[in-house]
């Protein structure tokens, strides 16, 4: 086993940073208290999640009001569409989306088609981009709801959000956009971009796993899905997870303070690993957009060879990526999203995701196309797929 | 400020074990591994949300593939009525159920009954226990589903859970238990108790918050509640809580090993509890059973003063307890359970829980009692109520 870790999958998930864990820490610890208890540590505990509830509000521009707790962003997801779909049912139950969305969207969209409902599923452009016109002409006048997330979580596309909440708006219909792969990572201001509902997601943004939030602007009908005690003003039932909240707050609240930093951090490792692998790698293709794409994405396809065979020997060099989303990993299906841009099967099948995060440095990049040329050329030499092509190419 | 705490509401939530954080640790700083990342870090995050899983099922002697995390005991709950009543809504659309259940039951029930489904409340008994005659006399051939508490979180009743499974079952019902009190308190056994569906919550066993578990017996069917990635063998999709998760597996393990020693301290600690208050404290009433009790509860309802106004008191000299449970605590209305058990509005008003955990002592009974006697002294000779019951008993 390598010693070396260099991580690159900041997509799939984010260490917690030490700043956040320390003010998780104490709930974690001696504040144990229920928030909704009355004495002295539930009040603690309550200030806290309130506290909390600020920073995340304050990091979107919302409201504070306008925040709930989830315990993930496909918890928030799941929230959103089906409870907004549920709640506006009598105005009609078209609903629009995009193909490219993440299995906590897309699939929900494909459970909501079981109960009667119409949905449009926008195709997407090479670079991973709907069409404003296509959008237009797929409303309808029952179309109640649209739901295009904010960047993706594969390729790292970012839409063109508050065109989309203009038009949205224009037409009546509520816009709920799927921004955990952006909370944290890209300007949001969800007045300006004319956003109803948003999710985001703790562990993508170095805070903990199993916490999330729901904006929800106010007067927005939504069907509760958790059901139960008075928690989240009586909209999300459950003990509040104090820690991990308090943990969400912070994490969001340094990201919007070091956004330009990181991003300027990000774009350097971003820019130089597309420009190395280019340099020094044959025969692949960069998957999404160069100019409308999230600072820490990087998505190439080998040809040639499988993506699988390519991670399992980047993790004996001790580097971490991914191919399609850690979400349907496990699954042989090649990713949805590559497939959506136009990709072939054999194509998709050969691509790499690598997603930076803050600790990454310039030596990491080296190190990662140092290995990634060397293992492209040994899976290369062992594919009777490359060796056919080579044959006709000569 | 007091700067004794003396915490008598494990009920609402417990403290973290130090030995349960320190099995969550690594999984909060290195270990940070998307548990479905094929990579080194993913698959230790796998392992141990695997071994985990085993330690649930073996403490409630299900299967490890029967176990799912959820993010909490209310989304258990949420999805086991809501699931089974969706899947198997073609055999029947009556479903059984107590009076006296958690929020996260209860409130479920009323919105199933919105979308068309008949239940049947079963009333208890003034000791909070339902009848096996009336739950027979209940069943119908469109019934298909029974769900009835394990122990009650506010008085602390435990139900016949085996002879409720056993007559279930000899009418073809499934039957899930809310275990979310019972879990790490009481021994159970999901084989032997006919028991299909079982919800229990990591905060209430010294685990986090934001982390529970549903057991669902191999062969049930189940509609998915939390829609997205492949998770959980695809029923519940979400990003797993590794920390949480470990955690959760740590505290019931060791609930389990210690379950026959932990009785004995806190049937102590209950006792001692029972007896001071009735010798010290005169017009009061033991709410729940004295045979069929969590090992841990103790409900008393003090005539003639308010609850709220105790709970304050206390809390001045540092002690936390509860007036019904912290999930409808801010709500002005009495407690639910109480005015089932037959108490009026004014008796469920007054009343206190007071649930022992495994760091309380006998030293904290004393105190506990020594300042309840001095609170409700002082509480009475400002009440009205109390100052004309005593004239009238003059």
């Amino acid at each position: 086993m390598n010693e070396k870790l260099i991580y690159l999958d900041h997509a799939a998930t984010t260490p917690i940073r030490t700043e956040v864990l320390d003010t998780m820490m104490p709930f974690l610890t001696s504040k144990y208290g229920n928030a909704s208890s009355i004495y002295s540590i539930g009040r603690e505990s309550r200030i806290a999640v309130d506290n909390a509830r600020i920073m995340v509000s304050k990091a979107i521009n919302a409201e504070n009001k306008e925040i709930y707790f989830t315990g993930s962003g496909t918890e928030a997801d799941n929230w959103a569409i089906k409870g907004v779909a549920h709640s506006y049912k009598g105005d009609g139950m078209h609903l629009i989306t995009s193909t490219i969305e993440h299995p906590a969207v897309l699939n929900v969209f494909k459970s909501l088609e079981k109960e009667g409902y119409s949905v449009t599923y926008l195709p997407v452009n090479s670079e991973g981009l709907i069409s404003l016109d296509e959008l237009k002409a797929a409303i309808r006048p029952d179309t109640i709801f649209i739901s295009i997330m904010f960047a993706n979580n594969e390729i790292g596309t970012i839409q063109p959000i508050a065109d989309i909440g203009k038009i949205a708006h224009e037409h009546g219909i509520i816009f709920h956009t799927d921004a955990v792969q952006a909370a944290g990572a890209l300007k949001i201001n969800v007045r300006e971009m004319n956003i109803d509902l948003l999710s985001l997601s703790g562990h993508k943004l170095y805070a903990s796993k199993g916490v999330g939030a729901l904006y929800i602007r106010k007067g927005i009908r939504i069907e509760t899905q958790m059901i139960g005690g008075h928690q989240e003003r009586g909209k999300r039932a459950s003990t509040e997870n104090v820690a991990g909240i308090v943990g969400l707050g912070k994490a969001i609240e340094l990201a919007t303070t070091e956004l330009e930093s990181n991003t300027k951090h990000l774009l350097e490792l971003r820019d130089l690993t597309m420009e190395r692998i280019t340099e020094r790698i044959p025969h692949i293709l960069l998957n999404g957009s160069i100019t409308h794409r999230l600072p820490g994405n990087v998505n190439f396809s080998f040809r040639f060879i499988e993506g699988e065979s390519l991670l399992l020997m980047l993790d004996m060099y001790g580097i971490c990526a991914s191919s399609g989303s850690a979400c349907t990993s496990g699954s042989l299906d090649p990713s949805h999203v590559l497939l959506a841009i136009g990709l072939s099967h054999e194509i998709a099948h050969g691509s790499l995701r690598m997603s930076f995060g803050r600790e990454n440095t310039v030596e990491d990049v080296e190190y990662l196309v140092d290995c990634l040329e060397k293992i492209v050329t040994r899976l290369r030499e062992m594919s009777p797929l490359y060796n056919k092509a080579k044959c006709e190419l000569e």
